[in-house]
């Protein structure tokens, strides 16, 4: 061997010195990508082409990461014992894969390639783990609280379609955690609370009392959990409350409300918040008139507005335009 | 929104449509791009230096197979289904997160990144889940077979250094499948079987009877053999003879020897074939004299030579010459 060529990597730390810059020697370089290409190559009998692309891209991908951060044989084990402890811990309740996406934002970056920017349609963010089918109607007024500890909080809007106009008898799905931070389906006691579904008015209009959204953390006593710690992360999402909006012949919007001045805006474990997102929660002292005449009680409460706009569901209209 | 400018995607397929190649809109990329960074940031505070950079390169990589992909949600649930499928079958006894990586390339790239080309020297390969401490001592020229099935097989060879000196008293490691394409830990009756170690002579020399490689698959009754069936591709190993070799003051070799004229070589399950370790297994046909005079009884046998190379422990050398 000719020890002379050598090749730039992008993050050239050399085996067992990680933080070394020091270049892939030629010979080296092109044994690695000789097996980046086989492997690729072995995927290319695949009898679906969408699979025969998925897996090709992984493989480039994956093996591009391995490269360029020189992976160590002992921290391949670790990856492979971190990934077995998500899978010990993942059962019918607790689905650890999905938080270890969220966190690394791949949930959200699914959704944001799924719900393209469409004019001044509303964004979407993700689900998480906390819809129920068959939730409670409520009337326009209504109080989807259902007994939910927390702050009054009224919630109001319209839905119109990408051209401004009203949809009438459209389906909201709205979901929150109470003021203890946590939904319903977390206590033992099958209670339903803070979820319901309403219907849009003939002109687009919803209303409803609900409570004023509080922080909360998402699981943090497992694997994912300790990878946040590592991280010098926090496990905290940003206070939300959850929407689910559905009509005839627009995109159904799967969203979240933040609450401006909420400081994890910028830190929200799942990377959920986008700015078009955050709404003003006005605080209202007790005794403030409500818009329905409800009395509160002892407590203050708040207000909102959230005007909701959905694309149409074939949404991918402007890009054929441009 | 203005829906003008565009910017192309590699795989540019659209959510719903994934065979398309029309450009991604910039509002669109540009959202995309934001929420890559955003959560590449998240891990700036991470108090270890290399977990910082290994999550920071993971989270781009991910991010960058999503988008060029263009993942629709349905396809996220059936990875994060695929996922929990692996998890579930792992136990003490089968790891089928090793074996993902294994089909994925990744093991071997990993061993390629941590065994860098280095002259002459031997290359390495997987190490694969059949390896046991404690194996029994032969002498040169014993039998490592211990009544494992197959066609007896002579191997001999040297061990010597990068600049030609022998190596007296390097400890050898073999182990191999039988003639059912089975290691001895996969049957349930504690058998020791085709598996040992052995040293060096003052010469570097080394000798053993053992039993001709075969053909095996890896596991396939798992999500990583329906893996593989979806991809048009075959659970088989080409078949090998394992090699683990140590000595003082060199590094150690990791490696198998493969059959000349396998028809397995180039699709290999788990890409450990490296050309250099394709070795002639001469076929004997019976009452050939054997070179230690051991009468192989009815049937014929075979023979291989495998000279090896061992790097210095400090492996790098070359490319800081370079």
């Amino acid at each position: 061997m000719t020890a002379g060529d050598t090749v730039p990597a992008q993050t050239a730390a050399r085996p067992g010195a990680p933080a070394s810059g020091a270049p892939v020697p030629a010979e080296q370089a092109a044994r690695e990508q000789e097996l980046t290409d086989r492997v690729a190559a072995s995927f290319a009998g695949a009898p679906d082409a969408r699979t025969r692309e998925l897996m090709q891209s992984l493989t480039r991908h994956l093996h591009a990461f391995l490269r360029e951060v020189r992976l160590t044989e002992d921290e391949w084990r670790k990856a492979v014992e971190f990934l077995t402890a998500v899978g010990d811990i993942t059962d019918e309740h607790r689905q650890e894969f999905i938080l270890l996406s969220d966190v690394l934002g791949a949930s959200m970056q699914t959704v944001a390639i799924n719900n393209e920017a469409y004019g001044d349609a509303t964004e979407a963010t993700v689900f998480g783990p906390f819809f129920v089918e068959g939730s409670p109607r409520v009337d326009i007024g209504g109080d989807i609280a259902a007994g939910a500890t927390g702050r009054p909080c009224w919630v109001e809007g319209t839905v119109t379609d990408a051209d401004g106009a009203p949809v009438p008898g459209a389906r909201i799905e709205v979901w929150e955690a109470d003021g203890e931070g946590l939904y319903d389906v977390q206590y033992d006691d099958d209670r339903t609370a803070a979820r319901a579904h309403l219907f849009t008015d003939d002109k687009g209009g919803y209303a409803f009392w609900a409570v004023t959204p509080t922080p909360y953390p998402i699981p943090y006593d497992g694997p994912v959990g300790a990878l946040l710690t590592a991280s010098g992360r926090s496990p905290l999402r940003a206070a939300h409350l959850h929407f689910m909006v559905t009509a005839e012949g627009l995109r159904t919007l799967v969203t979240h409300i933040f609450v401006r001045g909420d400081d994890l805006l910028d830190k929200d474990a799942v990377f959920g918040v986008r700015p078009s997102l955050v709404k003003d929660f006005e605080a209202c002292s007790p005794g403030t008139e409500t818009p329905d005449g409800r009395d509160p009680g002892m407590s203050g409460w708040s207000r909102v507005r959230f005007d909701i706009v959905l694309a149409p569901a074939d949404g991918t209209a402007p890009a054929a335009e441009g």
